[in-house]
């Protein structure tokens, strides 16, 4: 890892001093961006892992498209649980394949609207995001990989669905995803926005449900667990609870197998937690009270 | 997305709070921890992304290792460039199949060293690196997936091979592979430092051609470019021209296929570039000088 050779403190400082505040707003085009998007939208690593996940949803969703039997939907938050695979007959035929997507840091990176919060260092408004949604169109870009992803789906007839916690424009979102090389999106049949399924809130199951009567949904990908199911949205669960329940048991048997994680270190519910959470016992080394030798001792792991 | 609704200031400036300096580490334990690493170490959404990275990673060896003609290597780098596929018969034999790996932020997450760093704010020192080499071993945890995908491919009949850029201490590199739970690594044989090659560098060409007269690497998997080739190390490009080379042409084709990216948004060289590289021209909206419509301009993407 040349990377030890980085100062973690350095890199953080580095990233702070250009962090947008009222007093102190990163604007100069020479400034440093923030180190959460140096790596998100500038990286060759991100473009490298979102190619990755890309190829992986495709690749997936083509496999199962092809399975001679009549097919089943992959697991999913519904109703405020995850629900088993369905079958996707639908009288003596089959309901159209789909693979439902969320939309900001999943199929378009919404750099328009980063570049203006570091920048001005303004705090969240709905009145600003509402015009982002409006008029952001041209000043987004595909994640990496997604175009071509979109493209091979549809290519294979599997149906690509946005399932977006935008409020404000279904003409705007549609024109983004367009804008940014990934084709129609019709509102209410392949684009659903917050408050499509009757109910004012960030949580999808209720419009996974939606979209699920229509059609037969064989994959989801996301940036945030709420993308998969509502249950990761229960705040009384604390961020390694959460961690946990994402990572162990039934549900981590669907990362890359039906479920596809777009990484997104930028904003959103994951940037959560204490040191004490982040860091768990077990794990806070120091180097004066580190053995001079320390045994090796079996984690658990997965 | 329910993070629209998150203040990307707010977030970047809460993290900024916490950001170790000499001033004011973050000493407690209830102290918010750099979003960075609440993403990496605290969020399910970096488990299910490394889960699903390490799913795809065994998938694609042990599907390869099946194939019945000759095997060939992956595209690497080796030399300077990225070499293309070689035959791995050896006299009317085979090179036993490998797949090659960084170590940290790749198989193992560096918590220990992480915790220590971000509470005290010390600068990077060559001497503590050197300790945490040495006695870090239990205090590191396995990457989510990692435990499952080596043992998945050890059962195959495939090699994992350790190339880290730790320099101090081929011993302690092991002890961390082993209490993370992912096995034996022995020195120059399975396991590659700094220098083994005779070159005091970061790059890792040299090893990896040291890796190839022995084994038939069938792919390749890291969290930094330079874990691939060490044509992403130049320092003569500039970020966005580094993203470009991962991003597009024939390298691109390797992402998820025989190239594996583990995300690390918290160190690495990764983490560079100014606004201006991060945010390039077509991206900077602002709410002022929107157009009241945007047209939906179709960007160039993959």
């Amino acid at each position: 890892m040349r990377a030890a050779l980085v100062s973690i403190a350095a890199l953080s400082l580095a990233a702070c001093q250009t962090v947008p505040d009222a007093a102190a707003p990163a604007t100069g085009l020479d400034a440093a961006a923030p180190s959460s998007m140096q790596w998100l939208y500038g990286s060759g690593e991100a473009a490298g892992a979102s190619i990755q996940a890309w190829r992986g949803i495709a690749d997936y969703a083509i496999a199962r498209s092809r399975e001679r039997r009549v097919p089943q939907s992959v697991s999913m938050g519904i109703g405020g649980a995850v629900a088993e695979p369905q079958s996707c007959a639908r009288g003596d035929s089959w309901k159209p394949l789909a693979v439902v997507f969320d939309v900001d840091e999943t199929v378009i990176l919404n750099q328009g609207y980063e570049y203006w919060a570091t920048t001005t260092g303004a705090s969240f408004s709905k009145e600003t995001w509402e015009k982002w949604e409006k008029t952001g169109a041209s000043y987004v870009r595909p994640v990496p990989g997604a175009v071509t992803g979109i493209r091979r789906l549809r290519e294979a007839g599997i149906t690509p669905v946005f399932n977006t916690n935008r409020e404000f424009s279904p003409e705007g979102a549609a024109r983004a995803i367009a804008a940014a090389g990934l084709g129609e999106a019709i509102h209410r049949d392949t684009l659903f926005l917050r408050g499509d399924d009757g109910v004012n809130s960030g949580d999808k199951d209720g419009r996974r449900a939606l979209i699920a009567e229509r059609y037969c949904v064989i994959a989801l990908a996301g940036d945030n667990l709420g993308d998969f199911a509502d249950v990761f949205n229960d705040d009384s669960r604390t961020p390694p609870e959460r961690r946990e329940l994402a990572a162990r048991g039934d549900l981590a048997q669907l990362w890359g197998n039906g479920w596809f994680v777009l990484p997104n270190p930028v904003y959103g519910y994951s940037l959560k937690g204490t040191m004490g959470e982040v860091f768990p016992e077990g794990t806070r080394w120091s180097p004066e009270t580190a053995p001079a030798d320390a045994p090796a001792i079996m984690n658990e792991g997965n």
